[in-house]
């Protein structure tokens, strides 16, 4: 039983004491940079191109030197767990549609980083608890797959689906995990292995807003930070309602800390906290099959600000200082988030994407036609910051929040 | 919260009050024949080949219509819940190996039913409570999978490791699941379709011994069947010990129902019972290569009998009648798993593999030759049975306890 010192119990909406995030993470069972998951992997094959977004290996099956292939694997993550209250709250079933969504979006949007925009191979697993779990939840996130890759047939994009398993597990999960894994083939001459210069700009792909391609407002959350999402934002009255829904050796301290209810209304945005929250994982294959058509080789880096959220590119960079001085205006959800858990708006821009959850890398003369493309599908898009020289790597974010050093 | 009726206590080693068997399974919250998922699925395009025993698309990839692809999802499953017992228990690491093993096992093996021995590509995904589960533990199962993977590649088999997601999820997932996805592209001439003919012969080969790619005895297992083999087979003391290996809202009495201890002997075994219950899923794949490149255009069906047990054939035919009359004796895990979960053989048989977990339909002719490829690489093999027209489809099994109609 982990349990929390007597001298520092979480407020809420305070900052009377402000437990070291850090800590906060880890008491949770989560860190947003995975070190010993890391350790346990090291020694493991880097692939063809070391740098790139994703691991890439050849093309065992035709074996031609030309091509490459991946295997990609995510999932919805503990954001199924918020899905599992809000329906339970509201007998709203469709939050599973998004469930779906951000278990295809957390794969596309990383294989689009390689460079890669289909066809793409789809295969779901499944493991609910059938006590808490019934059909008709399956079968939302079954028609929920079906749906989107429907949706983006109709942008020319190709996932195909190839079945999956869908296993009774509840004496191994509480309620429900929902995660995919997503192949794909492509020629070695397309992929992009992240390659950023010196005085490239950066062009962000707002994460938030409605693109021609979605049906409601999107706030831009994405499938990342959601443990510390849920617990800091929702209402204590849920410890006791729904101890299904979060880990029983985590100290109750931590455990939905902060004061909103699923269907309370936050004043700037569209969409009570609930769906706010659950807002599905917004996908930017449609804006980039065009973009990457045209500029595939004017290209230098693509970055999903997922997990590590504005600070992810460091991880693929060198001797290089990378500059985000024209962000977007947070959306509102990020906002809430802090409102509710304190957190310093520095470690926020580490852990959520705050505006933009695509950024690409190139020079500046492309950016015009780039931003275009993205303007013309309901996608705002903008330079956003810039790369220079330097003797070691570091990262400067000039935001509404303050000017933050990494 | 699930409740059994007070009138019907369910007593181990005794027939005193034998639950109805389909109860049982669904007050622990599983079915061996998952009627609501597939009820959930109804509609989905069934592939190129809908009796063979995978999905089975067309090369999406490379367009050619010689070939086509299979992407298999299969886990270990609530094993990984025991392997989680036995390792508090007794400290040893190397049970997640064999974890590691059955994830893939479970793929590869249904993959050798569609007639395909790779190359094969393999991602993994692994969702952990990181409170209970520390990095050695996600370091053995991927030293696991690489060791497998490096045992299969000295008998011919490729199977590429892709990469995969470890995820920390411990408000979903109490313990561990360990998930896998395999896919391999094969040509549409050599897939194994199923056509099950009157007057075939039914090879059985054995699920338990210790065949020359094991380091050890296999208790012939597999990982099917094991929230039936864990509650009712060990301690009820594990109930108040690790009630993280268990479903809080199973009534008590399902849980841990059995006499066994994971250190205890059963008489007829030369593993203590955790061990027993822990045997790595058996893999057919050396043996199947050599069978499958000499015989497969006399090959009318292959059947992994996984979930379902002996009667998994009979999704895959009709008007036959399927006499299944001189198997093998089944192994003592079996017996200890009936022993103590006082369940009718006849339901044993439909559960569990009791003796062998793979069977080739082929012509009497071809039998001995098959046989000798398995011999030869230590697995036992033989004519278990065979096949005669009938007018409907109807299976009997006559074994060691007694001759039973499906």
């Amino acid at each position: 039983m982990v349990r929390l010192s007597k001298s520092c119990v979480l407020l809420s909406n305070s900052s009377a004491c402000i437990m070291n995030s850090d800590s906060k993470y880890n008491l949770r069972g989560v860190s947003s940079s995975k070190e010993d998951v890391h350790s346990a992997i090291i020694g493991l094959d880097k692939g063809l191109f070391p740098n790139a977004f994703c691991k890439i290996y050849p093309d065992y099956f035709s074996g031609e030197p030309d091509y490459c292939s991946i295997v990609h694997a995510d999932g919805a993550g503990s954001k199924s767990s918020l899905a599992y209250l809000y329906w339970k709250e509201t007998g709203d079933l469709s939050v599973w549609k998004g469930i779906a969504q951000d278990a295809i979006v957390m794969n596309t949007d990383d294989l689009i980083c390689a460079g890669s925009t289909g066809p793409f191979l789809f295969s779901s697993i499944i493991n609910r608890n059938k006590h808490l779990i019934p059909a008709e939840v399956l079968s939302e996130i079954i028609s929920g797959s079906a749906e989107f890759m429907q949706q983006m047939k109709e942008y020319g994009i190709e996932i195909h689906y190839m079945g999956g398993e869908t296993a009774d597990l509840g004496d191994v999960v509480k309620t429900i995990t929902v995660d995919s894994t997503i192949s794909c083939r492509m020629r070695r001459d397309h992929v992009v292995a992240n390659n950023i210069q010196p005085d490239d700009v950066i062009i962000g792909f707002s994460s938030s807003g409605k693109a021609e391609y979605e049906k409601t407002y999107n706030s831009g959350i994405g499938s990342n930070g959601f443990t510390a999402a849920r617990h800091d934002v929702l209402n204590h009255e849920y410890f006791s309602k729904y101890p299904e829904t979060f880990d029983s050796t985590t100290a109750e301290d931590l455990i939905y800390s902060g004061s909103k209810k699923v269907s309370d209304i936050f004043a700037e945005a569209p969409l009570n906290t609930g769906k706010l929250l659950l807002s599905p994982t917004r996908t930017y294959l449609p804006v980039m099959k065009t973009i990457l058509k045209k500029f595939y080789d004017c290209i230098h880096g693509i970055i999903h600000c997922s997990g590590g959220g504005q600070k992810k590119v460091m991880h693929y960079v060198d001797k290089l200082h990378i500059i985000k001085n024209n962000l977007f205006t947070a959306p509102p959800v990020f906002k809430l988030i802090q409102q509710e858990s304190g957190a310093p708006w520095k470690e926020m821009f580490t852990v959520f994407n705050m505006g933009h959850r695509l950024e690409i890398y190139t020079e500046e003369k492309n950016a015009a036609a780039i931003i275009y493309i993205a303007n013309n599908l309901g996608v705002d898009a903008r330079i956003i910051g810039y790369c220079i020289a330097d003797d070691k790597k570091k990262l400067t974010i000039e935001s509404e929040f303050g000017t933050f050093e990494y």
